[in-house]
């Protein structure tokens, strides 16, 4: 069962949240608000602490987002391009010989830290878009990201024209998410 | 580098999140509220909206809550059964001949649909810890869970006690998590 009715008192940063493909191409994100993106990914919970995320972030204009842009598929190359800014999303894998302990909770973890990101953006007026529309071994190349690492996601972040289609967030019914048990 | 200084301009729903082990035992969760935490978690972006996420939510004192705290570990036992409710999270996962088309990003997204959870504890006045401290497969065959779903993690919610210490969070400086490249 599909439902797009959404509970009265869920809170407006998560209420109002969706992923545009539509951004202002005029807008820019300056430097302190950017680095709050961060912020707000820096606090994140994480196993044991471990914090198995890292970053690579481009304001649209500067050079890490035109060596972003660069390696984009031709979906997203569409779209992502006019979004303030993006980040590639790294999450710590495991390969012998590191000398940093894997969690098994790695991607889980970067997607609570992006999950933070998109709500801090929510704060700022901004929105989010999370994509995997891009090549990832080109990517880490570029940015010669060791191989325990992974470019696990990519995050476009802006404004949305007054005039982007909101309308399409759907989702199963809460009965089929909360698991009764037999 | 260790550095626990936070930036000013965080949203204080981020801002003032930590991951207590000390909850407040005489705090009972009403049910519209603990409904209010899941609503947050199926609002959450998924990957092609496969929304690869279930929950198994006990309510302290009702039956869930006592088949979940059977599998609890020694250590979790100590503290999370003081918490208001306890919330085993599943990710869906790959096995041949399932229905349901597999995401690599299950981990990732139930990851966002946990942490938006946590953020809407926040707004409830409440806090959340996420441990990993159960018995994985006898809390799967108590809700017969099937083996295309992992109980990935858990989650305890409540109010803290005023006492409670709130000094230990730090992080990696923003340098060490922002990627520069080569």
């Amino acid at each position: 069962m599909q439902d797009d009715s959404m509970v009265p008192g869920l809170h407006p940063l998560l209420a109002a949240r969706w992923s545009p493909t539509t951004f202002d191409p005029t807008f820019d994100l300056d430097t302190a608000h950017a680095e709050l993106l961060v912020e707000a990914a820096r606090w994140a919970p994480s196993a044991g602490n471990s914090q198995p995320w890292a970053f690579v972030m481009g304001r649209r204009g500067d050079d890490t987002h035109q060596r972003l842009v660069r390696h984009l598929a031709a979906s997203s190359r569409r779209w992502a391009p006019s979004a303030s800014v993006l980040v590639a999303n790294l999450a710590h894998r495991f390969v012998d010989g590191t000398d940093w302990e894997y969690s098994e909770f790695a991607h889980y973890d970067l997607g609570q830290a992006v999950a933070h990101m998109t709500v801090q953006a929510q704060a700022l007026g901004l929105f989010a878009r999370q994509f995997r529309a891009f090549d990832r071994d080109a990517l880490a190349a570029e940015f010669g990201v060791p191989t325990h690492w992974e470019v696990t996601t990519m995050s476009a972040f802006g404004r949305v024209p007054p005039t982007a289609d909101t309308s399409a967030r759907e989702r199963r019914a809460v009965g089929e998410l909360l698991w009764k048990g037999p």
